[in-house]
Formats: C-alpha cells, structure tokens, sequence
C-alpha cells in the first residue's frame, strides 16, 4: 500500500462577493477532485488550530505530523535546506526577499515587481564581494532562488536565530532595524551583523547597473534585501524512522523542499516545475508517478494557487484549480488505485480579499480501498465539512494516512 | 443515575469488499444497537488519537478515562491483576504465550494451536519448579489465564519494566533475546533473568508428557513461553475518588479485568464468561443487571468480536454481533430505562483484513433520559459519522458519562 499527499498551497478560501457568495473551490470546474470527495472520506483540517493562520512552512510540518509548535525556530533554515545549502548546527538562516525602497528606506513593493531569476542571480552574485567589517569570524552565504526570493545564512560562533526582521511585511513602511529577541549575547551580535549586511547589501545594490537598466525598462528596482524569519536546524525524527517508509518530496519551492528535506524525505528534481502559476503541472504529475513507484509516500504540492491569491486574482486561483483538477485525472488515470490511498488538501486558507493567510480550516479528502466512503459529492470548504473526517488537525493527517497503508505502530497490547 | 458502558472488543472493522464494501456491523442485524443509536447520540471516537492502533489496555484505560500515553507502562502488570495476581511496587510482569517452536527456535505458531485451558495449566504447574541460578533473590510467579495466555511476574530488589520482548510477534522468526532499553542496571538485571528464565522454561516445556501426548494427537506442542509487555504497577487514582462512584467491570479476559482493577473497580466473576466466541452472553447480561443494582456505573467487555476479527472470519465476527445484540436487548428489557444512561462502542477498529488493531476510529452511541438525541438510526462506523457527538476521544468519554449521571465536578464557580 502506498500514499500520496496532494497540497494545493492556499488552495482553500473565504466566500467572495464577486463570485456570488462562493469560494473559488466551490465556482471551479473540478471533476477529479470531486471524485476523490465522492469516493472517500472528508473533513476539514485547522493546519495548526482553530483561528491560527500559519505560514506554509509551519503548516507543512503538522501535514508531515510534527508538532510544528514545538520544533520550528523559523523559515530561514528551512528554505536554506530547500534551495541545497549546507545547514550546520550553530547556523543561522534567514529567508530574503528582493525589495524595492525609496531614498528614506520606505518599502514601495516586497518582491521588486517579481524580479526575474535571471536579475536576480546577477545581483546576488555582486553582494557575495561584501565584506563584515573587523576581521569578524563570521561568514555568510547568499543564494537566490524563485523571482525575489533569496537566502541568506550566517555562520559562526556565537549565532543566534532570536533576532528580529528587518523586512516590515507592508509597503509604505520603513525597513526595520534587526533587533535581538533575548538578552543573549549571541543575539545581539547576530542583529548586528544582519544590520551591517542589509545597510552594505543596500550600498551595492542601489548603484548595480542591472537596476539602473530595470528603471529605464520601467521595471521596480530590487534595492534592498529584507530579512526574515531566522532560524537553526531543526532537531526532527525522519518520516523514515517514525513509520519505516520511503518518502519524496515533488515541490518546486525551497520552503516547502526544505521542509521535506528535514523530515528525511528525497526531494525529486522536476524540469519545468516553478512555483508559479506557469509551472509544468504535467512533469509534476510525471514525477509524481514516477515517485510513486519507488517510495511509500509521495508528497506533491503545487504553489501557484497561493500566489494568485496574494496578489488578489481569484479568476487565476480557480484556473489554477482547474489546472490542478487535470494534473490529479492524469495522476488518477496512470497510478494502481487498488494500492493507493489519495489524500487532498490545502496547507491553509488564503483569502483572495486580504491577501493573507487566514486561520480558517482546509478542506481534505482521502480515497483509497479501505476507506469508510461517506455522502460527499463535493471537494469545498463547505461541502467537505459535512463528511465523515469531521474536524481534524493537520498533525493528525499524517497517523490517519500512516494507519490506512498499515505503518503506524500500536500503543499497547 | 445509573451508567452502563458496553464494549465490544475490536467490533468497529473497515468496509469489506468480501461484503460489498460494508463493514461486519453494517451488515450485521442488530435492532438492539440500533435502538440505542435511534433513541441517542451518536459519534465516532478516536480511543488514543486519530490514526493510532491502540491495544486493548491502553483503549480501556481511555475510556475509563485515564490519559494512557502518561500513565501506560505496559500490558503485563495490568494483565497480573487481572488474573489476580499481587502487584507490588517494584514488580515486573510480563503477558507470556504459549507458544510452538521448532528446534532453531522459530516460532511455528504463536498460541500453540489455541492450547486449551487443562493443558495450559498442567504445564504451568511443571514451570512452577524452575529455579534462577546463584541464590538470586528473585522470585517468578507463573500463572496461565485462557487458553495460551499466562502472566509471569518477577520480584525482587532492583528490577526494571525497561525490557524488550521475547515474542517476536510473527511466526517464521525466531525468539527474540530480551534486551535492556534502558541503561539502567536494573533493565539489565531484569533481560538477564528472563532470558535464564525463557531456556529454563523451555528445557522443561520440550520434554513435558503433555507436549508429546499432543504430538501423538496431531495437535501444537507448547514447547516454549513467549514474553512481552513488561510493565510496573499503574499509577492511577480510582474512579471512585475521581467521580465518587461504585464501579464494577463484567469481562472475562485477564487484560480487561487487570484495567479496571487498577481503576479501582469491583470485578465481578460470571460463570461461563471465557472471553472466547462461545463465552456465556447471557450470563454476562445476567452479572450485569445484577451489578447495576449495586453500583453507579458497570463496565460490560465482550472479548469475542476481537477474536474473530484477529483471525479473519468475518462471517463469524457478524454472527457474534448479533450475539452482543442479543444480549444487549436482554438487558435492556430488564434495567431502569428511566435511571440509566447506556453508551455502545468498541475499544478499537480491527480489521479483517489486516486481522490487526487499526487506528480508524469507532462509532459510539449515548442514549439515556436527557440525551440529546440526533438523527442517526443505525449503530455503524459510518451512520454514527453523522451524529450529534461528532468525533470525540476516549478520554472524554468517562467524562460525557459522569456528567450525564449527574457525577462529575464543576471546574470553576
């Protein structure tokens, strides 16, 4: 017996007026996903809790069944394993984004217009020059990796993940000043590194000849680097170890591959696989079946859905959903549905109105030849609330699945 | 107020494609169940968490109540007073098999064909006479309970329930040495008196006259006692001090009874109870009415649907929940329907299939005067899914109960 484990990240959303009351789920054409409602189990799932909006990182940490309260320090470091840096104990990793400030350091876009890689690259390889002042013991690390994002990882001694963002979240704000968040000494000297770095990273960065050519072309300069989300490695039991399975991961972001990667999972390699709404969902779809042939748990997320819904694009988000519903027929038509349990979900609740995360629960399904099939039609928020799964947690999952293909472990006697 | 809570043991299944994709108490006739379904409220129940398989001690400590995954120590000790043994502080006992090996030491059969009870006992006896090595100060109590089931429990100063198991739990493998889990000297100690204790045993059990004679009939010899579930006196406050209750259990298996004895309950002893499928049903109805006269709440187990499921009949397993039916209808027909609150569920899902405990959850139904009663009419996994309990956990069971009699204390003003 084998599982897979769909995400469709900030899949999930709130009604929306302009679709007549309804979610993009509930307007999207969605065969495939239907029939996994109609055939098996459905519930909803809180990620984290009732009301907790999570990050996506978090949120796949309780979908893989760990206590994300417990054992996350921050995004940084798993968007360090995600995108193949070396993360040692003692690191410090924080996520990046390519931003774009005025003369007085006011953020006027987070994501330097969705600079391009090719842009990108370029200016990460100029910062890498930057040089910490004294002869500091400290070293950094810079990589870019989709569009604006980049991370960035101190290493040293004496580093602590207990700092502050520079990144204020919202434009028309000011870039923060990197605070320590404990009275540690190791805290306060990685809040004054990440200061130096950001003020001499901006230093490089506003002069750069590609941004001068991005403000000819009409295009957002990226002329700062904000920081977010530090953290060190996580201390996480492999899925391997815990359920005695083979796991990959098929994701195109580094957060998310990053995520897989502390949970022990392989992380599969997929040409065309962006993170975007113009990603390659049949060579996922490919790699998926492929995946699935050699492992006992395939984990397949698809990140563009989030990505319309923080821009605020509900019509792409149920194209998006559509796209998503094709690459699932072609999955369903190719895999031994005898032998394989399907569960699919969304990491969280995006609404295409705030353009956030929210902390409503996500909908979930799970197919397979054991389970007990209840009266749902429908893959939705609404619909899948009256089924049989009733109210789960994202933690609880994992165990649910583990338990259908027969390697979750008895407690007693 | 009066409660009575009926379990059938492993009675929850998964849908069968033997049974058109229905489950044994799908299929099965059972008006009683269903009367209790109609007439309550209904839900389905995860006795340790979704998605994990618990064992029958730690669902019965959870639906006493008790939080297991703190105060669980292993099935042995509880199995030790269950069959009456004493149970001091410092103790180890252990659940042993009997069991056939061939000469390797690999295990043919892990019941020794289903061992009847006289045979069992006669070998026991001749156990009896081993002695440890060195002037140890360690004493064994030996003492065989149904069929292949017995119960070894060692004393004496520095001993540890920190050990692993004998029994290999799968037939084809060898029996296992017993190994310290802790560093401890005791757990040390401990693995090295039961290892002594395991060839001890078996010199004796492969030469025993009782073995031959069942060769010479064609039947398993009993050539070796398999160890496992080690485990120390429970800590745990009684029910009686928790809900100011009289509390009496009517089950038969050593397992179930050793539980609620260490929940501080009465146990009561039924002629013709066998915790086998041709257990006496009626006399457990009758012992039940009885005790319901005498206590506030009555813990009824019925052993039988566990069996069947373990060994994969589940013709058979229909046929004993109609029996458990029967039996309930007796006893509704003669108790204070006006003064008791009745609730119906399983310990745990086990499946004919996987003829394993499974962590799917279970149904339950509640029905008593002041229920409020849901739309459910039938006592399944599925039609349960539907009720107004929705999906509960074992723990909370006790308290749903308590508070319906009227038994539980206000937390706060």
């Amino acid at each position: 017996m084998k599982a897979l484990l769909l995400i469709g990240d900030g899949m999930a959303d709130r009604p929306l007026k302009e679709l007549n009351g309804k979610t993009p789920l509930e307007v999207a054409k969605k065969p495939s996903l239907n029939k996994i409602a109609k055939n098996g189990i459905c519930g909803i799932m809180d990620p984290i809790a009732p009301g907790i909006p999570p990050g996506s990182d978090t949120a796949t940490l309780s979908l893989l069944g760990y206590d994300a309260l417990k054992i996350y320090t921050g995004r940084g470091s798993l968007e360090a394993l995600g995108c193949g840096m070396e993360l040692l104990p003692g690191d410090v990793a924080l996520r990046c984004n390519f931003a774009t400030v005025d003369e007085n350091m006011v953020v006027l876009d987070r994501r330097a217009g969705r600079i391009e890689n090719e842009d990108a690259a370029k200016l990460t390889e100029s910062l890498q020059e930057v040089k910490l002042k004294q002869s500091s013991d400290v070293k950094f690390f810079l990589k870019n990796t989709v569009q604006h994002r980049a991370v960035l990882l101190i290493r040293g001694s004496k580093l602590s993940a207990d700092v502050s963002n520079s990144d204020p979240l919202k434009i028309g704000k000011k870039v923060l000043e990197v605070k320590p968040l404990s009275d540690s000494l190791a805290a306060k000297r990685t809040a004054e590194i990440l200061n130096e770095l950001m003020l001499k990273f901006h230093e490089v960065l506003k002069e750069h000849p590609i941004n001068k050519k991005r403000v000819k072309h009409g295009l957002l300069p990226a002329n700062v680097l904000l920081f977010r989300g530090a953290g060190s490695a996580p201390i996480m039991k492999p899925l391997s170890e815990i359920y005695s399975v083979n796991t990959a991961c098929v994701a195109a972001m580094p957060l998310i591959r990053g995520t897989c990667k502390a949970a022990g999972m392989k992380l599969v390699d997929v040409n065309g696989a962006t993170g975007t709404p113009q990603t390659d969902f049949m060579a996922k779809a490919k790699a998926t079946i492929q995946a699935l042939k050699d492992n006992d748990f395939v984990f397949l997320h698809v990140k563009a859905t989030d990505a319309a819904s923080h821009d605020g694009f509900f019509k792409q988000k149920i194209e998006l959903i559509e796209k998503i519903d094709e690459m699932l027929d072609y999955i369903l038509d190719r895999i031994d549905t005898d032998n394989t349990y399907l569960a699919v979900t969304a990491d969280h609740t995006t609404s295409s109105i705030t353009k956030s995360h929210e902390g409503d629960p996500v909908p979930v399904a799970i197919t397979g030849p054991y389970v007990r099939s209840d009266d749902v039609e429908e893959f939705s928020e609404r619909a899948c609330a009256k089924g049989g799964l009733h109210r789960i947690r994202g933690i609880d999952l994992m165990p649910i699945l583990m338990n259908l293909i027969g390697k979750t472990k008895r407690f007693g006697a």
